[in-house]
């Protein structure tokens, strides 16, 4: 293999490697798929790598990606301050943005929990959330975490935290079956859930 | 969604969606992926990209990616000028190289006919392969085609091209079942032909 291949498609395949799930063949194939592509998209990928994370902060209230000390979504008056969504990253955010069902503002955890992994208190923004909690006028904390252990162990330790603060309600996304699936596919902890929890027809 | 996230961020979605199979909801995984590794890697991708096609040529005899006018393998001595392996594109040299097996030397077509699609006999490298038949001292040619209606009509077009040299053997990969796979899977067209080219056991 080693001659095989000129040395700049080589470490073309190499560094696709980094990706998420992309072995040698797939990046093989996705190195091709490039050489193949006008060079103008090519530059366009290389330069937007690149450039992922020039004049890039993180916004000093929630903790989401932003080019300002204050994300656009915390600078927007029309975002009710009085609610706060929890979240463990920003990808749960674009979800729940998506969504366009959520008006308040968000604060973004940097992750879970995960003693295995060394993730303890301390390396989530827990403290700048209770901060949040003293200063703002929040109402309402929406607890948006993995449905996961680690998720749930976030969301606990959170309520803990809280405990200081009684009038402001903590509540979380439902549990249920998904919209479209089918009852006969949901895995029995969620179908129990589902029960739990239903709602008037 | 329009708020939602900075614009290096936006642009590095968008960007990342033009690999295959890539959608939205991929790209932002591999968008905050790329966000959460290393700023080296992430610089080592871009740059890979960036400088792929970099004094990138292709070879002069066999049509290979190189970087040089001759390919590595089309200047190694070692390899047999005798048997010439006739293959679509560069990543199927890949994959026989991976073999181990052929110690020849190839010919890259840059497709295969494809009338659809606009591809003819012209936008394939066939004149080329008929130069090294007449130039070189060539005993067999190996049609690897892929085993598909377009594969198959380019190998029958070459073997009518290759009618003036009637001393060159032309031979074409095997077909049958896959080496892992099980009889019960296999396709009735792969079947049928795994019977007619028993081997002796």
């Amino acid at each position: 293999m080693s001659s095989a291949l000129p040395p700049s498609i080589e470490k073309l395949i190499e560094s696709l490697q980094i990706l998420p799930g992309v072995g040698q063949k797939t990046a093989a194939r996705l190195a091709f798929f490039l050489l193949r592509s006008p060079e103008s998209t090519r530059d366009k990928l290389g330069l937007a790598i690149l450039n992922a994370t020039k004049n890039l902060l993180k916004c000093e209230v929630c903790g989401h990606f932003s080019e300002s000390p204050l994300c656009d979504i915390c600078q927007d008056e029309k975002r009710l301050s009085s609610e706060i969504c929890v979240i463990e990253d920003s990808l749960d955010l674009l979800a729940i943005e998506k969504t366009r069902t959520f008006r308040g503002r968000y604060h973004v955890l940097g992750g879970a929990l995960a003693p295995l992994d060394g993730i303890g208190p301390d390396d989530l923004r827990i403290n700048e959330l209770i901060e949040r909690l003293t200063s703002d006028n929040v109402q309402e904390l929406i607890f948006a975490t993995n449905p996961t252990l680690e998720g749930e162990a976030t969301a606990a330790l959170l309520q803990r935290k809280c405990a200081p603060f009684p009038h402001i309600k903590i509540t979380r996304l439902a549990r249920g079956i998904p919209v479209g699936s089918d009852v006969e596919y949901t895995d029995e902890v969620t179908l129990a859930r589902a029960f739990d929890n239903r709602t008037i027809f």
